[in-house]
């Protein structure tokens, strides 16, 4: 829902697995840059931990510790950051209290870790953003972002993030109000790349930004279209 | 071969396909970087009315055309820029005259437009690079790159290209040579990705960029990596 504040529509975001790495940086770039967020975890003690943490840290008020299921009743965005492995376990435990008109955004990425090698995991749908959009109600909104960029980078508030997050979805509804979203976010440039089967492009564009952090020895290698 | 002048070798590359806007447009590049170029093409007359119109547009003078039979007996470096769909029979062509060391960079797109939307193709080896590798004799290093750069701004060489370019190859020699002969042309940035597996991302990034052009009515948008 959108909660009205003194004639001011405040978005309420929610992320389902908000305790992962991914999951707390976004919860931390959202809060900062002045939406409320509600970091959903299985267990609310882990979400009050993550909260106290991330406030602690980087004095955030805009962060709100909620189960998954609060957050799905709660918010118009839901973005859902648990890891790859539990992506249809978290959609089915929630699957029917998705309301319609939430438009889910999927952050996850397919791809495991074989000692320290990153591969990608064989998706029968081709994608993990084309797998959230089979599984959730035809009613519900799937985009998917932030794919391409490093939990470490999202979570140090204190180095801008400089990059550009490309943006696919269902519709043109679920990429413009994702890419409002990210607007929000100072040093991102949010770029609509069409329909979710540009996720199969966008999540194997992280394994090469893998393969670049582990090569060059760098942490947080991204990307930035030119010519735009 | 590499010509020795003045005590200093001059790298002679080639351009097998180079007639083609990828060729002409990487024919000037290297050329105005100093690099000796022979500019291919099946057709003797047509190498000569591109090297004619590239000389007289830019003022080149290390360009000189040739057959593609030509190219590939004398060049250290062979440039592979013919359609996707002409790579198998250009390579059946030359396979035996290919030289043991040489250095064959591929720089084809596995892309096909449908009534203006662009699709990639399916390729059994999982990218043309690998196809270019299964093709040719083992003594051949295969090394990939500029898959991602749109053509026509490799053509125009009055605009910096200021963008990255990925490499790929069989080897880290096949990298580090192709690696060496893209740091001539100013404004670019080789970045090595590894093995040629990685052509399956890089190649799968064209139809990103090519999607972002249409989608957003520019021309030549490429990449850059932040972070690096």
């Amino acid at each position: 829902m959108t909660i009205q504040s003194g004639g001011h529509a405040i978005l309420q975001a929610g992320i389902i697995g908000g305790t992962g790495a991914e999951g707390r940086g976004l919860a931390a770039r959202l809060a900062a840059a002045g939406v409320a967020v509600l970091l959903g975890s299985r267990a609310i003690d882990r979400a009050r931990d993550a909260v106290s943490s991330l406030s602690d840290q980087h004095g955030l008020r805009a962060l709100e510790p909620a189960t998954n299921a609060e957050v799905v009743a709660r918010c118009d965005v839901v973005f859902l950051t648990v890891p790859f492995d539990h992506v249809t376990a978290a959609i089915e435990a929630h699957r029917d209290a998705l309301r319609p008109g939430t438009l889910l955004v999927d952050v996850t990425v397919p791809v495991a870790f074989d000692g320290g090698t990153a591969r990608l995991l064989e998706v029968p749908d081709g994608s993990a953003a084309e797998q959230v959009r089979r599984l959730v109600p035809p009613q519900v909104r799937v985009a998917a972002t932030l794919k391409t960029i490093p939990a470490s980078a999202l979570g140090r508030l204190d180095a801008p993030l400089d990059c550009d997050e490309f943006v696919c979805g269902d519709s043109a509804e679920a990429r413009e109000r994702t890419t409002a979203i990210l607007r929000m976010i100072p040093g991102v440039r949010a770029i609509d790349v069409g329909g979710l089967e540009a996720a199969r492009i966008l999540e194997r564009m992280t394994l090469l930004a893998i393969g670049i952090n582990q090569r060059h020895r760098v942490r947080a290698a991204r990307f930035r279209v030119v010519g735009l």
